[in-house]
């Protein structure tokens, strides 16, 4: 049994291969380090969709058919909001809004993004250790064909419509991760990178310097799951950002991301030719189904990926 | 017709007045000057208990049967706040959290209070003029055998069942009034105190220094109706308030709190006997039925002010 198990994730494909996690190991053993680049301000609320989606997964509240937001959720103080002539392109919900009220409310009183996810987790009754990968601004902002936005404009407002020419994550450089995280990476016993976007969700992570030098110099082993089947994504534009970025969407793109870093690689079994051009790499390369539909599924992604880690250590 | 007429008013009696009113003057003639000394911060959210109810009431969305919050409204995001472990006295409904969230959001812009005010009343469709006291913070804190505490944590949360020892209204000496109050009073042609709580809801407006000075100064004349009817509130806690500053809770104690710019008096006909009293101090004293069941009741009690402010006028 992994003692240490750290995961770095994003949004809805992390919560996803989190859940079938949570099923294989326990709880209390993971580390999970979570992008914050998705973190906005809107209407003076602070909100981090990648953490909230992990959370609300993790204790059973998300609504699974859109993958974020609450399950049952009404949306009478969005619809109150546009009467007042607010922008309401981010479908925030009653019961999200809960959250973000609560967020705001300790970032004000002081509190750091990390003790208050901890709030959150202990709230909602997890076990699961969840970090922001930091505490300070880290934004990735997509430079596009009508100009530089968030990435969930991009995403949400403008429906990842527009031309991507570059995407560019400010204030990484400079930002210190969170209390804890260099620690967990360095102290782990094995590290996933779960199926998410390479580009906004898991780069802000890996763009924070200390963040990839402690990758770099654990000595966990590292296996990362792509997101990328077939050269298109399950959710999410992945695809359309690392055209943007002149990569060819495929796995390979994605191991090579992490060549640096990573020991072994899982890709979906399409994708079986692209096997010996990462091994080229140094990367153990394994296929596998990783379409997560059921959570029969998502539990044996996961053990998968605990055993690649068994037999890279070995 | 009277073109400048000026209210001062308190939350539910004086927005059940003012739905009366504006059905026999038309709105555009109408400033009202609300009491903020309810105002209070709750989850970092800025929340004008006495404004929300007079504009949603006059926008035909109140919650008729509670007086206050908006009709229809679900508590979804309050359910969610409980379960993060916040506390819950204060309902704030889906549809009414807009109202705070945008108010907050201003606030911290930098746009004053009289000014939000003026943006919510457009967007709710209010053609009637409606000035926050001040844009300052005054708040009345109620002394109570437990301790001191806001007006909105002795009436909701502690149900009004601490003994109240004195009413203080901290920060009214030194407010200003918001831009318009003064010379609103100053320029009326009559001027009406709505039937509301004398000690929280009127005391508070009353407290700004300069409000009081136009009010004794200005040439319009100036009428009030009793929201005490036989020793009782209809709604509220003046009695116990009243009683606290050792006033009996009668008509006759709410006229000679204001006997200093008072030119009449409408109190129930039930009172009528302190009538006499009440013209001894100098006012006028009429008694009708003030007891405002019906919108044809508050029309008429709308009525009866209009044509007393015109005898008195003659």
């Amino acid at each position: 049994m992994i003692e240490k198990l750290v995961c770095l994730a994003g949004g809805v494909g992390a919560a996803k291969f989190l859940q079938g996690l949570v099923r294989v190991v326990p709880e209390e053993n993971i580390t999970v380090i979570v992008n914050t680049g998705d973190d906005m301000n809107l209407y003076g609320l602070h909100i981090s969709p990648d953490p909230d989606i992990v959370m609300y997964t993790l204790a059973g509240i998300v609504d699974e058919d859109k993958g974020w937001g609450m399950r049952d959720d009404t949306f009478n103080c969005l619809q109150a909001l546009h009467r007042l002539g607010l922008e309401t392109w981010f479908k925030l919900g009653d019961r999200d809004l809960a959250t973000h009220i609560y967020r705001t409310q300790l970032l004000k009183k002081g509190y750091a993004l990390d003790k208050i996810t901890q709030m959150l987790c202990k709230a909602l009754g997890l076990k699961i250790r969840i970090l922001p990968m930091t505490n300070e601004r880290v934004e990735p902002q997509i430079i596009t064909n009508i100009g530089k936005m968030h990435f969930e404009r991009y995403l949400v407002e403008r429906g990842a419509k527009d031309n991507v020419l570059d995407v560019v994550i400010e204030g990484a450089e400079s930002a210190h991760p969170a209390p804890g995280v260099t620690e967990a990476i360095l102290e782990a016993n094995a590290i996933i990178i779960c199926p998410s976007n390479p580009i906004v969700s898991i780069g802000p992570i890996l763009a924070i310097t200390k963040i990839r030098e402690a990758l770099r110099e654990t000595g966990a082993k590292v296996v990362a799951i792509s997101p990328i089947i077939a050269g298109a994504t399950v959710k999410g534009p992945a695809d359309k950002l690392m055209r943007g970025l002149g990569l060819e969407p495929s796995a390979y793109s994605v191991a090579s991301l992490y060549r640096d870093f990573l020991d072994a690689f899982i890709l979906d079994e399409v994708d079986r030719e692209q096997k010996q051009k990462i091994e080229a790499l140094g990367i153990k390369a394994i296929t596998a189904n990783t379409i997560m539909l059921s959570l029969q599924d998502k539990a044996e992604l996961a053990r998968l990926a605990l055993e690649t880690l068994q037999k890279t250590t070995d």
